[in-house]
This record gives C-alpha cells, structure tokens and sequence, in this order.
C-alpha cells in the first residue's frame, strides 16, 4: 500500500474521573479537523499498578498503530506521571505544566491531593446539586409553577427548542435552579405572558429556534403531526418571537448553539453567579 | 492593619463558553487549598472590543485586591489573546501552551477555528444528547420499563441513592441511554430482581450508599418520616446491598463519590464508549 492513514489513539488519563483531561484533550484536538481520533478515557489511575496497565495499552495502542499514540493526563502523583511518562504515548501533562508556575504566581505549595477536581468535595456542594436537579425535574415543562419564586431561570418558549436539556444543565453543573414553561397551543393563538408568570417577567429568558430546524426536531418525536409541520412551526414560532420583542424579554436563538453554549450565554446575560464547580 | 488576607480573583476566558477553561482552571486551584479565590467566566471573548472589555475586568480586580489576577484562557484567535497579555493579569493560556506542540506531534497545522470545543458541532451530535436525556426523563425512577431494552444502562438502588442525577449526566455528557429502578418497599420485603429486569441483568448496575448519609439526604425531602429514618434506611441498604452480592450485580457506593465520579466509573466498568464529546 503506498499510503496507509491510520487513527491516531489518543489516551486520556487521570486519577480522577479523566474527565479534565478528556474536556482539554477533546478541546484541543478539535483544531486538528483532518485527523481522526480513536479517543480514550483511563480514569481512576491512583497506583502503581494501574500506572503500568495504563502503560501497557499505550504500547498496544502504538504497536497496533504505527503511530505515537497521544497521552493527555491529569495525575497529581509524579511516581505515577513518571510510569506514564516512560511509555510511547506523546505526554501532555496538564497538572505538572501549571501547577509549577501556579506555585510561584500563588507563592503557596499545592498540596498534591488526589481527586479533588471532580470528587465529593463536600456534602453541601453535593446537595446544591442535587436540589437543583430534582427542582428542575419537578418544575420541567410547565407541570408545576407554584415553585417559580425559588427560580434562577424560568425559560420560556415553543416545545422542543431546548428548554428541558438547559435546565438541567444549568442544575448539574451550575448549582441554579432553572424553570421552564413551554407555550401552548392555547397561549399562541393570544399570544401574550400568561398571568402567573408575571410577576416573574425579571427571571423570564426566551428560547427559540429556526422553524426548519423545529420541524426536523419535533418530527423525531411525532412523526406526520400538524405539531411537526413547518407550518404550524413557522406559525409558532413566529408568535412567540413577537411576544419575546413585544414584553422585552431576553432570549436566544438555539438553532446553532449546543445546549452549553445555551447554558453559558444565561448565566452570562443574568449575571448570576454559579453555586458550584 | 498588619495583616490583610485578600480573596484572589480568577478569571477564565474564552471565546467559547468558558467551560473548559473553568473545569480545568478550577480543578487546577483545587490544589491550593490554603487560597480563598473569587472565579469569574467571561465567555464569548470573540473580537476587539470584548477583549478590552475583559482586559479592563482584570485591571479592575487589580486595583481592587492589590495582587495580580489569575487569568486562565482558551483563546484561538491570536490579537485576542495579546490584550489578554498585556492586562495585569497573571495568564495561563490553554491552548497555545499546547497547540505548538501538538502540531509538531501531528505535523498537521492547526485550524484555528473558533467554538469548536462546545459548539454545535453538527446535528446528529446535538441529536444524540438530546434522546438520551428524554429517554433518561421517560425511563426515570421506574415510571416505564418499556424501553429498558434500548438502554445503556439501567441502575437499581434504594431512593435517593444517586440514580438520576447520574442517569441525567451520562445523557448530557456522554449521549448514553441510562434507566432508572429504585425498589420499593414491597421489593425490598421480599427482596428479589424483579421479574421484568431479569432479562436485562447484565446492564444491571447497583448504586449503594451509607445508611446515616441516605437518612440526612432524605430528611430533606421528607422530614420525620419512616422514609427518613436511620432503622429504615439501614433495613433497606442492608437488604439492597446483599441482593447486588447474590446476584452478582457490579454495584459501587456512592457515599463519597460526586456525579462524575459515579458516572465514569460506570463507563470505566461496562466498557460501553461514550458516544459525544
């Protein structure tokens, strides 16, 4: 064969959850869009004995490849970042890269503690969390608003563009406690704020989203229904865009952002500070 | 005053979401345990004006603490990140720290595109997260078993042991179909699988946790209870915990572990690879 293109395996490794490292390996690796990547997490990497197994499938991965697999790691213990080190991988190490300038910039020692980035830091940060998401889950899709007072976020608009994945973002990893209420049928033929919502018009974010894009979305749900009609989308849509310029309501086109971005913009536009990292 | 002890401010900036840059700045102060630190997200840095924006942000906090800032980027765009560099900020930049030396690893040029870490990257990936959150919503805390034939995993547990929330992360982050069953009383008084998860039993996984720990957390939700209290949750994790050992369900305790931590782990342990980024 004169030209063989192979993977290039990429290892993300850690002590911890590998999650950092796989964020930041993932993040950088997305510049390199005419490579493709055989991604994998090694999570949990906290001995010596998991530091040479770990070792072991990046020789393998570099045998099978022909290639230098990419090593990304996350490890805190440098007798373990050393057995890594020895493999064939191409290490990126993020800890030990920063951790050294941090060290002086700071004037403080780091305390070298294994799993502190995504563990149980404390009980109460957990139940933030956990109180944001059964609030989400228990204030989703206009099945409850007796609780809207609680409310960071009460986000409004048509079915499917996006509401329910932002709340819970927003409760898993900021710590807010996000509402939503989608419009119904009956609130777009007059269109205006239904009442109860009111006097919360301050907490009110919109969601909307091109209608082509709705109808592809809601026809995943139900297939050949007015619901998913261009349309009924378009008709939808446009209503509720209205009302959103009409009342001054803050809002954001999905169509082209992932449900982070969504997240981030919010927590941008209300200055609301997250609970938890 | 001979002695004044000032907060130091963190910033984490980004033409993307900041998410990134978060997760691994934070995770990287994490190990200064000493430092009191106030972190700001300044996400969208995508032109000029919001670079100056943000570089007048870090002269502000200087001003105000008396010592440099932190400042942690992603930036891709170049005359961005040489305002960042002239604030007083004290900055660590993610990506040029690496790109370098990962385009020598690759001998490929970088793109130098914008958004790619948390963007859109393209509909079927947003698609994907998007049915396995409404299937973790359809296939929460045992509403349906149906569908338990598509899931990924279907985690069994007393309530409140963690099932959701991690069902809800493993949707969000990896695009996996997780279902939940929390047994009931009447499970646990006759305490067997039952009959409609046998056919599932290897995507079975046990989620446990320490008896007073589940008592504090279901005090929350209901005070003074018989659900609450420590006799009926030792009597519930006690029986639970023997049935995961008769029947070989791989379970872990969630006691000290956080989201991430339950989530990867699952991962790590069925070998099942997550399907986005």
């Amino acid at each position: 064969m004169e030209f063989t293109f192979m993977k290039r395996t990429v290892f993300f490794i850690s002590d911890g959850t590998g999650i950092t490292a796989a964020n930041l390996g993932h993040s950088l690796l997305t510049q390199f869009e005419s490579v493709e990547f055989d991604e994998v997490t090694i999570p949990n990497v906290n001995n010596v004995a998991k530091a040479e197994q770990a070792r072991a499938r990046i020789q393998e991965a570099y045998a099978h490849d022909q290639a230098h697999p990419l090593v990304f790691t996350t490890l805190i213990n440098s007798e373990i970042s050393a057995i890594i080190a020895k493999s064939p991988g191409m290490v990126f190490d993020f800890f030990k890269t920063f951790i050294g300038p941090l060290e002086e910039a700071l004037k403080v020692k780091s305390s070298h503690h294994v799993g502190l980035t995504h563990g149980l830091q404390n009980y109460h940060n957990y139940m933030v969390r956990i109180n944001a998401v059964n609030y989400a889950l228990a204030n989703d899709d206009g099945i409850n608003h007796k609780e809207f007072d609680r409310a960071d976020f009460i986000l409004v608009g048509v079915s499917r563009c996006g509401k329910t994945p932002t709340c819970l973002y927003l409760a898993l990893h900021f710590g807010l406690f996000a509402a939503n209420y989608p419009f119904t049928e009956e609130d777009i033929a007059d269109m205006q704020i239904p009442k109860f919502l009111r006097p919360f018009q301050n907490k009110l974010y919109g969601l909307t989203i091109n209608a082509e894009r709705l109808a592809s979305i809601r026809q995943e749900r139900r297939p050949n229904s007015k619901y998913a009609s261009l349309p009924q989308c378009r008709h939808e849509v446009h209503e509720v865009e209205n009302l959103f310029k009409r009342e001054h309501i803050s809002y954001l086109d999905t169509t082209t952002l992932s449900i982070e971005e969504i997240a981030a913009e919010l927590v941008e536009r209300s200055g609301i500070k997250r609970r938890v990292y």
